[in-house]
């Protein structure tokens, strides 16, 4: 399909949109077919033939529209609202088009930099304390993950990782899987089912406090709980001496249970009962427990000011998580996240491989590279990647690098190889044509002549 | 915006789209900017006041396109391909408006059946052993996660669990975090950040294994490393007793490393190497180690006859995965992976909260149900869920959701609270209207008053 059809084909999908949106009350809200339904209604293999639009197309209201939940109906009253709405969609067709993937500043530096700032936007909407907000010098900040259960399998994983390194400053011979067994996270037992994976995937232990009669947690039932650790001889008495955050884990005869979590609820699932925060988090704070908000759904309504005070606590939390992409607008996927140190979350992750660093084909290529006695090939090419360099120092290729990224008229990443320093050179784009190549190639001899040029070659 | 405007909108914005496409060479392709342009090109709060959608639009030329590192431009040769394509976008304006949250077979049975259809046509494409594709019988299949990343993972916690389970069957003195202290995960140093990862995710330990000079792990390089690691005392004799898999962990007192998983990488980031699965793949089942193959990049050419040889070895392999997103003309996110037996995981990460069960507002809707007195509000109504029952048993209360989900007009699912059967009525949609809640509390009312007409009651 080139952009003609496209444009033609898109309009189309745009009115087709539209015309579902506004009659899909006319639709069964929860379909009307069996498991398996969908199998029997298309071949069992790809068609080696490409097929017309037309009948693609066809496939929706044959194939596919029998068995959808219409989420969007206003029928549907069950699990919780999805949000969606006209303008993201559109903003969905742009970011689409735009197809960067941002794992780094530099993979597309308006991804990073727009989301910490629609995040500190969103932040603020929703009075987060400052120490949430990025601004241009705070500590803490906010990303969007896929979901709430990732915020939570996150938090619970940077809790874990400073657990383990706090431990391990006054107890060195204890491994990280020593630790790792004596860790134990609290919940609401209203607590959605992801807050327990997270502590499974985590390899930690993980308890269920119970809930008052309005199905919320309060400060004395955690306490209850902790202390009936304790008497157990699982939770050491860091109670008294919460003066001193290393005593949380005792000397080598009495490394008790860490309590390592406790994840606080604001609107549960079942019923949408909120955790006592505000008694929660200052026991939080004194026994060194790191607190994380799951607000999924009710987040959202923070933002009005007669809801507001259903977050007041989250002063102390150590991360905060809701999803617009159940109440605000905003089509799925978009699960917003706060942290009060940036670090805590960066630092349990930490992986640095050159092709990640960064400060600021076709055989076509390979032959090039090797009909350029100055070059060499670094690794047999199979695909759609070539490793070259310049015969030289390490040293010498940075420069050629560099100068390559600094021109802006091709994009390349480094990599090691053998301790070398090594430039790659991928076949990307879908339109990429043997001329793209051949000027690269022109592109980087010229860089490569003007560098060897310098006196100090 | 309303469906008039977005079919305005939305028509421009696909011109805007191919326009961007076509003419994407006249960009810089890595863009000239320093970290922190973007934020000092814009409010630091969100307005007040809504903006005019021309208004907002002007500002993706103005704010985020300078900033944007076109990775579908022909100039882009770094990292890897994204893939990108006119039919995908348009899948995906339709994914957008469809909206599903398609977490279960009951949340959208046409999502659940397409995905697992779909990868079974992909796994045919790729002549990938039958034993991957699910069919009506089979016990493996494909899902579609979202990176690469998140499949060696979830490879990695279902060697994990099913590691732990077999030494737990054998020495159930063992707790969870005294086998994971012994699990360790094998990769070639070449391997992806996110094998080593997966591993930090886990809580167990990994080993780089050297790679040869085409930068490719051979199965003589994996025996040295263990043997190496068997004679330090890490890893038991099961070399010689690989008939009993569970002599890979001995008994209390010699509970030495198992070996969990060796990850091989098919197509290496930094220079496309193949690790030798022909060779390395039976080393793997005969010493029960869960061999997963990341074949992020290189999977989509396997499709190619001249490139499916490289895949010979996948037979021997627990689980499969390549990155359609990446070289397949299907825009991000899709990464497809592959397992032999469903069950290792699904078993991994067992939740059963009621309202994920399945067989196949707003104050006035409180208001209608305290109105009568056959109803009763479970739970404290906060913001838009209702949490209601029939006064009486649990299976009455189960016998009206059913006859409620039957008739298909409304849709809702359950909870348990305090050990009680209770529906649960959430506002989801935007476009929900007083008018369909009390279509739906009449819907409700009328199915009560029939099934509470019958004998039994």
């Amino acid at each position: 399909m080139d952009a003609a059809e496209f444009r033609r084909r898109g309009k189309e999908m745009v009115d087709y949109v539209a015309d579902y949106l506004e009659n899909i009350e006319k639709r069964l809200v929860y379909p009307d077919v069996e498991p398996g339904y969908l199998r029997s209604l298309i071949p069992t293999e790809a068609p080696l033939e490409p097929e017309s639009y037309e009948d693609v197309i066809k496939d929706v209201e044959r194939v596919i529209m029998p068995g959808i939940t219409h989420w969007h109906s206003p029928y549907f009253f069950a699990y919780f609202s999805a949000a969606s709405s006209y303008p993201a969609m559109l903003a969905d067709m742009l970011c689409g088009a735009l197809g960067c993937i941002g794992f780094s500043w530099a993979a597309s530096p308006a991804c990073t930099e727009l989301e910490t700032v629609m995040l500190d936007w969103l932040g603020k909407m929703l009075q987060l304390p400052e120490c949430f907000i990025a601004g241009t010098h705070g500590s803490g900040g906010g990303v969007i993950q896929g979901t709430a259960s990732e915020a939570t399998l996150m938090s619970l994983l940077a809790a874990r990782c400073k657990a383990i390194r706090r431990v391990q400053a006054t107890n060195s011979n204890y491994s990280e899987s020593d630790v790792l067994g004596k860790l134990v996270a609290y919940t609401s037992e209203q607590a959605h089912s992801s807050v327990e994976r997270a502590a499974l995937i985590g390899g930690v232990m993980m308890k269920q406090v119970p809930a008052d009669n309005s199905y919320a947690v309060r400060v004395d039932m955690l306490k209850k709980m902790m202390e009936e650790d304790k008497a157990a001889g699982l939770i050491p008495f860091y109670v008294r001496q919460h003066t001193n955050q290393n005593k949380a884990c005792q000397g080598v005869d009495d490394l008790y249970m860490c309590v390592l979590q406790f994840c606080a609820t604001l609107g549960t699932t079942p019923s949408c009962a909120f955790d006592r925060i505000v008694e929660l988090g200052p026991l939080c704070n004194e026994e060194n427990i790191w607190m994380h908000i799951d607000a999924a759904y009710a987040g959202s309504a923070f933002i009005c000011p007669e809801f507001r005070p259903l977050l007041n606590g989250v002063e102390f939390a150590d991360s905060f998580n809701f999803n617009p992409h159940k109440w605000l607008l905003v089509n799925f996927d978009c699960s917003a996240m706060w942290v009060k140190k940036r670090t805590d979350i960066i630092g349990a992750f930490k992986m640095e491989p050159l092709y990640l660093k960064h400060e600021n084909q076709e055989s076509v290529f390979e032959s090039l590279v090797r009909a350029d006695k100055r070059f060499e090939i670094c690794a047999e090419v199979i695909m759609g990647l070539v490793c070259f360099r310049l015969k030289g120092s390490n040293e010498l290729n940075q420069n050629l690098l560099k100068r390559i990224t600094d021109s802006r008229e091709i994009h390349l990443v480094p990599c090691q190889l053998s301790g070398r320093f090594v430039l790659r050179f991928a076949i990307c784009a879908r339109t990429t044509e043997s001329s793209h190549i051949q000027q690269a190639w022109r592109h980087i001899t010229q860089l490569t002549f003007e560098l060897l040029q310098e006196p100090s070659h």
